[in-house]
């Protein structure tokens, strides 16, 4: 079960910094006011906090020791240097952002995938700079390992999406449709931590709007499917994103000539070629 | 206006090598089989071709002084490292590929579309391995420099794309649909270069498909752009990428039970809460 709120651990460790400066800058182990285990997870914690709010490129060693309380020396008692801790913290985030995703199965899906992005939305305003440095990529600490992680988090999304379709064998067309939804949430979300121009309610359910649209399109395309969209349709209730969106659509196609023109495109004789009209029109 | 095959200036450089590898080798200017720019081109060109069919970090500035029969040192006569040389070409592919979205604005707009995405894959296909390394990020020649190639050549489409629409003041939706929609694209790009599932015609179809849809369910929350959705569907023909989508969706809601669900969400009383009810399921 995904826990419905922040982690907090990362704000209490930065709060309460231990005093063990000295003996760590003489070379000695540090104080025991923290266990090895517990200092190391600390610093991890701390460098998470500074990480999400500033790009890699912005965050230095003195940063994270002067957040932890600790020295320098310390740090690196701990870490080879800034890239594995700044991996070592990007792994926690990617898995506490997967467990973001888990959802018990039950009730319209629309619904249930409107509360993953309420959660997945959350973690992208609380680690608003951070994410972005992240995915838009080009960071002097882009890596091996921060794209592993990345895939990591991506694999988590589509195969909890997959287990809540409940589709035996999901289609390669019907994988591609999931993993490009979850290209769109993450460029969506890098949009708007950049202008902030929507609330991110709205958000929230335009994704989950969008990916009921995919669902729909895929299963035009691959009739094994459409047994699955009707039982999914059936399940939906009107005031959840998919009914909302429904009354969306019939509102547009009440407006003067997109019933019409549709109409026309659906009605006219079949046509003979199997590709679209090859001919240039210019 | 764009060409509408591949440069072949690539495959010639890297046919007709200029033999002066001795001269570069003692430490001479090059023999003057090519002037100064021609080398420096024939030498980028040579580069982006092993760089389109093979990740960065296996191609080695021998390879480069190889496949251009020129010495190491006359190669870094030109530039200084390979990640000079890997930057400049991927410049260049960057701006090839910009060019490939030209297109003149005649005709239904999917069918435009269509056409652009024809030019967009073959470029995915004749540079697969270094397309997917640059786009998965990661990749130890990943940089500002390459991050900003991929910004340009995304702006580019992006732009394309709404002076297409031909709408005055695209909305912030209509430009996230837009961008939503490239970065589909892409990811659908990678995943077909990975297993290469599906014909690439059929990919060509269901990217424009795909387009269409999200312009419609933006229509569908956007009541401002009903009138150009409108004048969209007038436009586009029978046997077009939007005539089949739509004959795709009307053969889906002919099966049984399809029609009925989706009538039953449209027909509801209209809910009093303006959000999906959040009332917990489990």
């Amino acid at each position: 079960m995904a826990s419905r709120t922040p982690s907090p651990t990362a704000a209490r460790a930065a709060r309460n910094p231990a005093p063990d400066r000295a003996g760590a800058a003489a070379g000695e182990r540090p104080r025991r006011r923290l266990s090895v285990d517990e200092r190391r997870e600390q610093l991890i914690a701390v460098a998470l906090e500074l990480f999400s709010v500033r790009p890699p490129e912005e965050v230095s060693i003195d940063d994270i020791a002067a957040a932890a309380g600790a020295s320098r020396p310390l740090v690196y008692h701990y870490f080879p240097g800034k890239q594995a801790i700044y991996e070592e913290s990007l792994r926690r985030a990617g898995r506490e952002l997967a467990g973001r995703f888990e959802e018990p199965p039950e009730g319209p899906l629309s619904e249930r995938l409107y509360r993953v992005m309420g959660r997945y939305l959350d973690f992208v305003q609380s680690h608003g700079p951070g994410f972005a440095a992240l995915l838009r990529g080009g960071s002097v600490a882009a890596s091996a390992g921060t794209s592993a992680v990345i895939d990591e988090v991506r694999r988590a999304a589509h195969d909890q999406i997959l287990s809540h379709l409940a589709i035996p064998s999901p289609s390669p067309g019907l994988r591609l449709t999931v993993r490009a939804w979850i290209a769109n949430a993450e460029i969506t979300s890098l949009e708007w931590l950049a202008e902030r121009s929507v609330p991110l309610e709205e958000l929230q359910l335009h994704l989950v709007q969008e990916f009921v649209a995919a669902l729909t399109l895929t299963a035009a395309r691959e009739p094994a499917l459409a047994a699955e969209l009707a039982a999914f349709f059936a399940d939906e209730r009107p005031d959840g994103p998919t009914g909302r969106l429904v009354r969306d659509l019939a509102g547009l196609f009440a407006v003067p000539g997109i019933t019409e023109a549709v109409t026309a495109l659906a009605t006219a004789p079949s046509p003979s070629s199997d590709g679209p009209s090859p001919q240039a029109t210019d």
